[in-house]
């Protein structure tokens, strides 16, 4: 493309529109808006981006992402009064999990769920480490998502946990709070009647 | 928020939230797309920011961004043979023309439209520069947005430029290539009537 201001911002536009829910038009529109705010966004974008490059790491215990490794999830003592370690598939799941305040629990972070389409075995996951770490803990919560991949995952997993004397659990399945039944599927409809509790 | 990895990754988030077209959730995915693909997005998206930060500046000629002042368009000879100016309100613009490949010609970026609700006057946009650079053309096209601001912002201009004996044009209005009838509206429409062409 010419005279969209060499080959430095072009390089840019290309690199912001590789991000998901950014396209190359919004990317294009991210990149002006950067250098409008030279001084105010981008000196400061770019100094957390190189910080972040240098400094975060996975965690080799739990799978999070963080500045150390084991994270600060890991090496919070608080943390292991609960016994409590919740599984999840997706780093973004356990932030969401911490944005609702879930209380004082440890993660693990599968990688993904099995799919053998695509060629994704119990392998690719990190179920054996969560295997060998599991009986530090009394209770298991298997906080995959509601779908049919998730839900092989929990069962493959519930397999393998069985010969450690756990508690394995999961996550209700329900009317969301705030949710109208109207729009709701007939599946989760019929579990939350099926769970229903008494007032 | 507790357990999202630290204040490191927490800036990042904020950071790339203001972006337009980018929240909250949409940033924290970004954020963990970029630390999964670290060698492959996170470092050279660092490092083209760090280049762009150092290398970007406006052209004091036209106002266009580029890694040079006066910029890549303003110098090439090969602009100057068209006389026209195209006049737009932003960059984007700008370059939105230069992939439509519309042809060897210069621009001049106004900055904003006129718009005396939001105290911005003449004075805040770069009319005077243009008026200083004008007589340099054998025509200007107004190439502003069809809003009632960039309409104003036009006709304002066109006075400023009566003085100098220039050829003074604007877009045509009509329908859009690919765009269907019945899915414009009347203003677009009439126009087109007014304005059409022998086949």
């Amino acid at each position: 493309m010419s005279g969209t201001g060499g080959r430095e911002i072009e390089q840019l536009i290309q690199l912001l529109a590789r991000l998901p829910g950014l396209g190359p038009r919004s990317a294009r529109r991210a990149v002006l808006h950067l250098i409008k705010r030279k001084d105010g966004l981008m000196v400061p974008l770019a100094a957390a981006l190189d910080r972040a490059v240098e400094t975060v790491v996975e965690c080799a215990t739990c799978g999070n992402v963080d500045t150390s490794s084991p994270c600060s999830i890991c090496t919070d003592p608080r943390r292991a009064e609960s016994g409590m370690l919740i599984v999840v598939e997706d780093v973004a799941d356990l932030w969401a999990l911490e944005r609702a305040g879930v209380g004082a629990v440890r993660y693990h972070v599968l990688g993904g769920v099995l799919s053998p389409l695509d060629g994704i075995g119990p392998e690719d996951l990190t179920i054996d480490q969560l295997i060998a770490r599991a009986s530090e803990f009394s209770e298991i919560v298997l906080a995959v998502n509601a779908t049919v991949e998730g839900q092989t995952t929990a069962h493959f997993i519930t397999d393998q946990l069985a010969k450690l004397d756990l508690k394995v659990t999961r996550l209700a399945h329900g009317v969301p709070v705030g949710g109208e039944l109207d729009y709701l599927d007939e599946g989760t409809l019929s579990q939350a009647l099926k769970a229903r509790t008494s007032l």
